[in-house]
């Protein structure tokens, strides 16, 4: 019965293009603070990741843009993990315009887990697989099967 | 017998985050630096385009990462377009280490026409598939049939 | 009795550099991202302005980098303004480290008022001026007299 | 007889805001990509100091905004060194549109040379002073003597 982990954000002028809207590559920014997030209410965030000797790193992003969140709006993110591989991980992400409710992006990330040293790929340590766990809902993925 | 259009970025100081190397956003934002100057080369720029009465968003996007840019290091970025749909185009990217010609990335991101004016999605201008056809080479892409 | 504006910031991974601190044009992001909260609480905030057909930009930027903020840490943003000239504002800024309260930066920066059309620099609105008075604490600024 | 260091950039899509100009923040960060390129042309850039133990920080920065650069116009920047103290280096910034030559910033910028493991400030290298001495033309500063 996991929930998402839900995180919100308000659009920074300075993130805007234009066209008056959140510039694109600036979505995958916002996957990035709401990671983070996730991440700090798993296991104490990212810092104490790299104080465990891991680190991790982005391997896939496929984004599907819904719609414009504009200057100053509220957006608010859903992430969900979607599957807990050997040595990776993929969390879904939701965006909805907080006033509204309407959809603005659909986005799924895998991140692998390294050796900070080599930068060598590694299995995903037993504190992070179960820091995750309260937000895994098994979902097809970008994995496949073992990864 | 077309070639890709190629264009090539040193990465800067404020592009890279604590591991040393270009931030996983900024190479979205790589993509679009990039998609700029083949809009330059097929029909005088975002700009004549907006001039015209059509824009352009991004409707989906799909990245493998495959290595890390360094701070400083080259980048060698080859676009394709791999598909030219009815309101949609397609352009594939391929990202290597200039110095080495490591692969970094291979991504593709599907632009949808808009009237500016109403953000509804409307056909592409023939100056438009014209324009861009010197880099078209037909590929299996995100786009189905006829879109 | 004019209180300081107050506004805090948790340092984004995506904004900081390779020395693992917030990479320094980030500070006046920062600023903006302060001033844009600052400008809501006085008149509702910059969509407001715009929509009354007035517009603000830039005009000086001072800052003095008294320490570095890490990755994760928040940082405590105090906001004064401390000139409201004819047709100009100046705001002063503090940043401080949350958890042990040592200064970051001490920077002021003014902004002008402009038509929107022209970009021609124009009186400041009074209800700006009023608007902006509960933060109001003259002190020497950037301005001279009836700027 | 020492002459500017010159530098050529094109505005981006993604640096500019909703008002169709280069983000007032990015013009600090113009400022930090073409001192790369000065230092880079000094004594080889900013990993060569890294490399011989030595890291640099900015202490000061002093902005005034003359104009604004539009997207896809190009910027020229002559910087010049305009004082080699004992532990720091102030750099002058001219910003001009290229097509027209009209004056966009001034700006000053003082850097602190470091230790990287301590922080802590410390004299100037030989091999600095000499490698930016070419385009040190002594001016009035932000520093007072002996800094």
């Amino acid at each position: 019965m996991a929930e998402p982990f839900l995180y919100r954000l308000r659009v920074r002028y300075s993130e805007c293009d234009l066209q008056g809207v959140l510039f694109n590559a600036n979505y995958l920014a916002y996957i990035d603070h709401t990671i983070t997030e996730l991440w700090r209410a798993a296991y104490g965030g990212y810092t104490v990741m790299l104080d465990r000797g891991v680190d991790i790193v982005v391997a896939e992003v496929n984004m599907r843009f819904l719609g414009s969140a504009r200057f100053d709006e509220e957006v608010d993110i859903e992430a969900t993990v979607t599957n807990l591989g050997t040595t990776s991980v993929t969390t879904a992400f939701r965006f909805n315009r907080a006033a509204t409710n309407e959809p603005l992006l659909a986005a799924e990330v895998r991140h692998v887990f390294i050796d900070p040293d080599t930068t060598v790929k590694r299995p995903m340590p037993d504190w992070a697989r179960e820091g995750l766990a309260p937000w895994h809902v098994p979902a097809p993925t970008l994995d496949g099967p073992g990864s």
